[in-house]
């Protein structure tokens, strides 16, 4: 994947410029995982016929604004007007729907199939594009992860991913309730979408 | 139970005659739990400093739409102008909250707090009155209920009501999700309010 190069159409500037401003939010871990991520995107994209370099960019980006501080979600949570029950929630919700704001403003990339994903990959939606099944998948299975199921996630990534977004659904919201971890609600329309109706 | 006598203060009739007319409404199968649910509603009442009779009369009528036709219950959301999106859901949830339009016009039970009890038994609320917990908890533990883990709900119920409510409501989200069954939304919040903070 490193030799693969940008063609402009999504980010204004070179791979090693993109990742460079991306190294620069994230610490070692969470670089490396979206190192990870982007891979991942890539060649799931290529399988099911999405744009791979939109998918690897939309793979670097997700968790662009993982680090940001409360402070600062907050403050672009009401500059941007967005939905203001967003406040009752935190980093694990912001940083996909408010990060999409952050990619945005701070790294200039525009395309809405991009900030979509980002904003969808976190808790999934009832409607999701090829593309952000990719994303949502490929985080949750990515080279780097590991857990208990995670090499069934892995196989069935590459075998069919709208039963890897299944699997991730429904394994992610069992291990929350399992820990009496709260869940947002738009997790259960993602839920009631992918799992329920199969 | 058989010798308590009603005041008129949530009934006007006797007990016979109020359990004369839910049963001309149930299956013998039904009748019976909901008499299970009265008693267990009586109980947990008197120990939780809440009106006995008001309890029981919840427990007796809760379930009393339940074999409503779909097309009984379709043809009262819109006489009442009940939200529109409960068209989108069935039997499970329209007992509940369009079944305290039937007790109010077919019982001329007017209480508020019993019918909002009928409102919340299935998926419950993120704020229930102890009077909600009891009629959702007995549902859930009435004698001639038998599921492999009864008889940790009935302990619970009688020794903390709520920490029925919070076993009840994780447990039954977790066997919806293991058979891979539609959620109703609300009951994410329930479980939000009840499970995740504790």
């Amino acid at each position: 994947m490193s030799e693969i190069k940008l063609s402009n159409r999504f980010y204004h500037g070179t791979k090693e410029e993109l990742l460079e401003k991306i190294k620069n939010q994230l610490s070692d871990f969470r670089y490396k995982h979206i190192l990870g991520v982007g891979q991942t995107c890539y060649e799931l994209a290529k399988l099911n016929g999405v744009d791979p370099e939109q998918a690897m960019i939309a793979g670097f980006v997700h968790d662009y604004a993982k680090e940001k501080t409360d402070e600062q979600f907050i403050e672009k949570i009401k500059e941007k007007k967005l939905d203001s029950d967003l406040l009752n929630w935190g980093n694990f919700i912001w940083h996909g729907v408010v990060g999409a704001e952050f990619i945005k403003d701070e790294l200039k990339i525009t395309d809405e199939e991009i900030l979509n994903a980002v904003r969808r990959h976190t808790v999934g939606a009832p409607e999701m594009t090829t593309l952000d099944q990719i994303v949502y998948v490929s985080d949750y299975v990515e080279p780097n992860r590991s857990f208990p199921d995670v090499e069934i996630a892995r196989s069935l990534a590459y075998a069919n991913l709208k039963q890897a977004v299944i699997f991730e659904t429904k394994h992610t919201l069992q291990f929350l309730m399992s820990s009496s971890s709260k869940i947002y609600p738009d997790a259960i329309l993602t839920y009631n979408a992918f799992v329920a109706e199969n």
